[in-house]
């Protein structure tokens, strides 16, 4: 019988469609070229190692012990955003506008072409970790920012251009409706029960275990209640926190582990999908509050939305959160 | 310049990139099949006639001069709700379920398996959307429905798995939230400046010509001044009505006009895009609130969404409003 859940943090409801519900094993993608198994080094990719002057000059440069970049933070040549802008409002009663004030940055994981989170070792993954906030130390100067967006597209139909891989963070003056929505339901469980929503998901959920994937000493990594997509994954801090960019050097260390090992049990698992990462965090001034939560969000594109998700901003769900859980739980990474 | 713009119906921003803005010829579909082009008969086909047994029985079936089915709206066989479930709701603190009660129909459009409204005539295209309607009046008998989704996904990267024209209409027993945030605001700017959101949009919003694709005597098909994808597209009745299923008789004919041309225009400005429609309405017990009017959106699938929409809820739209509007305005329709 097919189930409607909704997610206490946003209100928004899901139908898990058990009837046409498919196994987690029809999910593996078929006779796809592995990441790993690509090129290391691609002679036109702007982001190869001997390219570098295709690239706008980097913000920080991570080197390794040999003096070679391990990690470059640079300005977005195609940026949807202009540092250069104002961030002047201009308001009629039916059209309101601003110039695109913004930071639109990309990190290059790695000089490999062919390396990915999935198989990097947590001490890379850590450091690519680190350089959001890294970068997110100097944006924050320009006190006009409200809102980072942290994100990673992994493969094509993750809305990627480039295969090299990277992640974007993109700086705003603006604080997005969804984003104050979220903490408008978060502060109305907060007043109804006293409790940060996502502090209480991961400590008193009803059948919490059967939707968690791993844990370890500082996070847990699960497939939310209602996931609106199958593999929806949501890797959760112990510790409150509003913003990402206030975790500290231990949590660091063990988010780059779990974040790896769950990467891992979806390349081992699913053979390598498509997937967006998003790093949610409370705009940047909200620093204090007490019932909203950071966390990272893992979506592998499995399915494609339509006009029912177009029209109703619902999502239909064919896979039930508590099978997938259980399938990733035993998939063995070496 | 980039520039933040925000609809003010929902108070979403989207970001229009005009640096990296394509022009619009840039989003036409090259070396694609199609629609018209694809066999009228296809032998194992679900919906394509002769095959009749391989789908439930019809609740409705249009028939032309010759006997012959013009249009049948079935049950959907892999439908993501079930009618025969209760609507219970079971929630706790934490988790908040609900059986999944509703209908989930099918209309299929023609007997042709290769038909396609943006070449259909407009006769055909009302009886498609009358189909709408037909069965919305049987859905609405139970009253434990709530909000009526209709929709249709053209092409596979709009999410369709079958080729043969169709739409379908999901009947659920719950308000979803995207609607009801859009009621909020809908009624705030109706305490702000006692008007409908869309009527003055439709009517006082400044430079709206610009971005007009064609009018007739009962509707305007426009892109968005705050448009979330190219090309994006909304069919604005003048008549408030709060609900599609109030439209009369008159209207539905001018909105088959409007709708087949916008379509058109499309199919022969963009060389067949995929596409969703929906259909945006209020609840159903809501049918006299003079703050929310019924609307038509169209979602050419030209882009994709990526890791910043799913961490922001906003969109990044890489083609100016105007210029779309005035590519649509300029493509000839025979």
């Amino acid at each position: 019988m097919p189930e409607f859940r909704q997610n206490v943090a946003t209100k928004e409801w899901v139908i898990i469609a058990t009837e046409r519900a498919r196994r987690p094993e029809d999910f593996v993608g078929k006779s796809r070229v592995l990441t790993h198994t690509k090129p290391q080094h691609v002679a036109n990719c702007p982001f190869c190692p001997g390219n570098e002057k295709l690239t706008p000059e980097p913000f920080l440069v991570t080197s390794g012990a040999d003096g070679k970049w391990k990690i470059r933070v640079i300005p977005n040549k195609f940026a949807a955003l202009s540092s250069t802008a104002t961030d002047e409002r201009r308001n009629t009663q039916l059209a309101k506008r601003m110039d695109g004030f913004g930071f639109h940055d990309v990190i290059v994981e790695s000089p490999l072409h062919n390396s990915t989170l999935a198989l990097a070792e947590p001490v890379d993954v850590g450091a690519v970790l680190q350089s959001f906030n890294g970068r997110a130390a100097q944006v924050v100067k320009d006190t006009r920012i409200q809102q980072i967006i942290m994100f990673k597209n992994h493969g094509e139909s993750a809305g990627t251009s480039l295969e090299h891989p990277h992640c974007q963070m993109i700086s705003l003056p603006i604080v997005p409706n969804n984003i104050r929505t979220r903490l408008e339901e978060a502060m109305r469980y907060y007043d109804d029960h006293g409790a940060c929503v996502y502090c209480d998901i991961i400590s008193n959920e009803p059948d919490f275990e059967k939707r968690v994937i791993m844990r370890n000493e500082k996070f847990v990594a699960f497939i939310p209640f209602a996931a609106f997509s199958p593999f929806h994954t949501w890797i959760v801090p112990h510790v409150h926190r509003p913003l990402f960019t206030q975790i500290d050097e231990g949590e660091l260390a063990a988010l780059a582990q779990i974040l790896k090992q769950t990467l891992q049990k979806l390349y081992v698992g699913l053979n390598d999908p498509d997937y967006n990462i998003s790093i949610r965090m409370a705009p940047l001034t909200y620093d204090r509050i007490p019932w909203f939560h950071w966390y990272l969000s893992i979506v592998p594109r499995l399915t494609k939305t339509a006009g029912f998700e177009m029209g109703s901003g619902m999502y239909i769900n064919s896979a039930l959160p508590e099978s997938s859980a259980a399938f990733l739980r035993g998939v063995r990474t070496p």
